[in-house]
């Protein structure tokens, strides 16, 4: 449903045009000193508006911590609950489309599901839900941070385009056309322990891939060489192993992109999310309303021409979540068991 | 840990060298007229040494059922368990690797974690496990095939080879030259009911995704347009809605893969997995030893050198078994609750 | 964690002495219409300041919601959040407690867990957290009554006393000795179903006994003659079947107390919950603080001489949550799967 | 549904009458020496016919392990699957009832819930099913007695009789009446440390009536002075804190039982439930059968007079698994985070 993670736990909820949205955060470790202003500075990246390639909404996204931290900033143990307000709901912006499905939404899946939407934007579909994220895997972030993992995250292509000199332009191509344009994100954790993840249906790249899948607009997964390994041969896929250092199989090759058997071996792990081109675009298409009529619509407000721009933000915040959420495991060995 | 699915429950347990494998299935619903000789044909459909180009290994598993269905064949609501002996340890054929990580295996891994590991094969990371994923997905299955909702999967490629009819002769290729090759499958399921699926956590995708990377050897996933999505313009990617029938919507293109915001939209769901070639050649490799050696192996034991030729089955299991534990929610509205 | 419920989930955060405290409650199905003032007022007949009786600390508890219900009132299928303010700090009350183990508390117990604590007031051990409950009990009351199902609750017991006449008195004088008194309640939940609860883990009863143990001062949980059954023949405790109307079993007596095998039989479901006194007295009591030393303390602050008192609305609550979780739980049978 | 735990899970299933019954364990630490003399040796406590109180079946359960021991019987982390047969079916026993709803069982609520049952004695609800709890209960008691934590029950009343010596003659009383009789079991849990459990709805106490309240018969569960409190005034029920010794509280009472806030503080945790007489009697008793029309019935087969004196080592087997559960959970800490 609503909730993300077995031992570290994001709960969440709220429509892109309602009062607030916000969630709880479950599990995180008692007495760690958050950076409450790191918190705040993954939202204000990912937010709308700080480029001007994405959409100048000006949503000016301000957490407000309700519980679970001491008055010195440090975590409780117990459940963080914050939340976001909406300040800008223009929710007549989208009155004209309450009957209609737009193309590529989840305006008829909500529909066919709950016999009910919010018509007002995209309620829980809205990729306003991961300021949520961002929240949680800020936090999350942190945590790894204090024990010496790394998550990056980049661009890498736009569209056709594989040259981020001019990723700009691209985009900009796509918004002049009234158009809009996929991309490609590409994830790298390092410093990561071998031991994460556990056979045989919690996996750590399963635990990934599942994240991923429901980032808004995001239509796959690839770990390691990923697709194309299924072109190779099995002697060109070798990560051949060279050593052990303080744990970890240093391999001369990471073709698995650092898990195997879906537990970490300590090389970095690196997979690729493709974002779809943003469904909503400037130019009239054509659809149908609930009675089933075709119609032709133009999407109001203003929408991003490549999500996969603040998908970046997106992709590390939540696969921060997920290592977290495996970081905190239980010990699997009796010799270190408390 | 070793549960897949939240309505239907599939727990596993067996390492590929011990005296059986098994599970028990929970959550299947009452009264349902299992043909138990379609389960096992699916297993034998699996099973090494049916087809030349998979491994000779003659393991000739027989599920045998143990408890939750009738002397007449019904289901009885309760938890189904079933073993499947192992016929044929040959554990020695893995003794002198008792101290050695292949390389791409999850030998150091599952060292890494648990400090020990069972070294007669490839333990709980041997893809014998799927043969217990089988059972349980024949079983949905059949739940699908009865609520009309068919699920098929096929190898689109194997190597960089696309053309079918040459498929065989890519992998014989591969296994003259004691190496292996990578392959591409395809699933395709259709009938499917709109609103399958939930926000934000529970996405239909997100859980096929997570499946999906659950499976031995599997770099990936893809839905719909996948990939390539990120490199097209939005009204490239555009599933113009045509009409609504028996509460699916029909879309003239499906580049969105039947989901639309983590639900399903009736139209058929589309999606791909890249299997790695088979980790293990008949080629001598280096490596390290549990004291950081290096060491030459060659590996014992006879292997599939296309482990995509017995994948097809296992993602069309896995699927449906995805699929039957999103039938079998509860319902999302207030009218048609109990 | 801090999540109940597997398909009506109820997630909570808030310390008594935060900025608010609030939940997130998912999987209450769509389209149903609340009655929002109906929440508020078990909220206040819950709240302290109600009954010359309880503590007269003026929480003026008002729920806000913010997500998941439709401008007309109806539920949207969506996750919904809700946070109560906390108006009443007085975090100055308990500050000269800061490093002092009340006796009978969670002083201790949360600072072997987490290192840290919330010294201002219970933290997560307050009652006031029970607040939350009473949101979404108040709606699963809404959701079941729509079913034709009643849940009643209330005091049978205070102390020795068992004349519900004489309730008022016997609390008093604990009030006026700076002492407290216990209390024990009885849930009865009325035009219940017959079915509802799994074998063998997902008993009905035991869900309920989960959830009561939850609540602040509850010490026991016992169905039907509960304890009392220990002491008879199974003679005497013969709940002879009469016939069977509506899929009910109505039987001659009812001392399975409704459930048998985890499962409702249809007839009223009956529990009892004794409540501990209050563990704040008005009299100095001795205790230690974090260095192992002998202090004497006296309770700062106001408190209900008898916390079963409140506890009547609390355990209605709960039962509600807990029984409306099950009726949304997916049917058991083949025939009327969606 | 068929699980019991968190970070240590066990799902079972099995017919009482069917092959065989097991289940599946996830979560044990690797690396234990487990004595598998000693899980057997449970098992034949608690079989029918060893004591002469006990139901003359005769079931000599065995058990076997199918995965997750190495063959030094050491744990390997891994899933660890069990089964055990039923030598004895007499299904024959139970013919004549097929079409009956006996008196205070599970028959008409299975039929209720899922429109079929196993008629072949108990189904699901068999007590037989206590034979895989005690298998996982006594890897759990391992574990905690490695740990220092000693599990113990006894039982403390038959009926009316608190008399020790006098349990036989009351048990044999009530069989020659062709009568059963109830029975009260207490369970202490020393050596426990302090931290065990979670605010606010994963409270150990909740924990441990959860698991109680799934045992076959119980009808209760109560904590420390449990029922008992709510008659008293709060300066009776004073647990004064005296000193800490290695982590633990140690207080001049222990009228909480040992947890606080649903956490342990480290004082022993003592609980009682009461066990129902076994609702089969030897005496013709009146009922309806699926038709709704009336019937007298003569139970077949035999059956113990006083379940609870079997209820004993179920008791303490469940409570160890409960413990183990807990202790296995991650650390609330960060600085002892791996």
């Amino acid at each position: 449903m609503n909730t993300i993670g077995k031992n570290l736990r994001l709960t969440t909820f709220g429509e892109s045009h309602g009062t607030a949205i916000g969630g709880i955060i479950d599990g995180f470790p008692a007495q760690f000193p958050l950076d409450l202003d790191a918190v705040q500075a993954l939202l204000d990246a990912r937010r709308p508006g700080v480029s001007c390639l994405t959409t100048p909404r000006n949503e000016a996204d301000k957490v407000e911590f309700l519980s679970g931290i001491s008055a010195e900033g440090l975590t409780l143990g117990t459940s963080i609950g914050f939340i976001i307000r909406n300040l800008n709901h223009h929710s007549s912006d989208y009155y004209h489309l309450r009957d209609v499905f737009r193309p590529n939404h989840a305006d008829y899946t909500y529909t066919a599901k709950y016999g009910i939407r919010d018509h007002r934007g995209g309620g829980r579909a809205s990729a306003r839900e991961t300021a949520n994220w961002c929240v949680a895997g800020a936090m999350a972030l942190q945590l790894l941070e204090a024990k010496g993992i790394c998550v990056s995250s980049r661009l890498i292509a736009v569209g056709e385009q594989t040259d981020p000199a001019l990723f700009e332009r691209e985009i900009e191509n796509a918004r002049n056309r009234h158009d809009s344009v996929g991309g490609l994100v590409e994830c790298t954790i390092s410093g990561i322990p071998a031991g994460l993840g556990s056979p045989v249906f919690d996996k750590l790249d399963a635990a990934l891939a599942h994240a991923m899948l429901t980032v808004n607009g995001v239509k796959g997964f690839e770990l390691g060489d990923g697709f194309e390994a299924a072109r190779k041969l099995g002697s060109q896929e070798l990560d051949t192993p060279k050593s052990l250092l303080d744990g970890r199989l240093i391999c001369e090759a990471n073709h698995s992109g650092g898990i195997q058997g879906g537990i970490s071996n300590g090389m970095p792990i690196v997979f690729r999310v493709p974002f779809k081109p943003t469904p909503t675009i400037g130019q009239e298409v054509q659809t149908i309303n609930s009675s089933g009529e075709k119609v032709l619509i133009e999407a109001g407000g203003r929408h991003d021409p490549c999500i996969a721009l603040r998908g970046v933000h997106v992709v590390k915040a939540l696969a921060a979540f997920v290592i977290a959420d495996f970081l905190i495991a239980p010990d699997s060995r009796y010799e270190s068991m408390v």
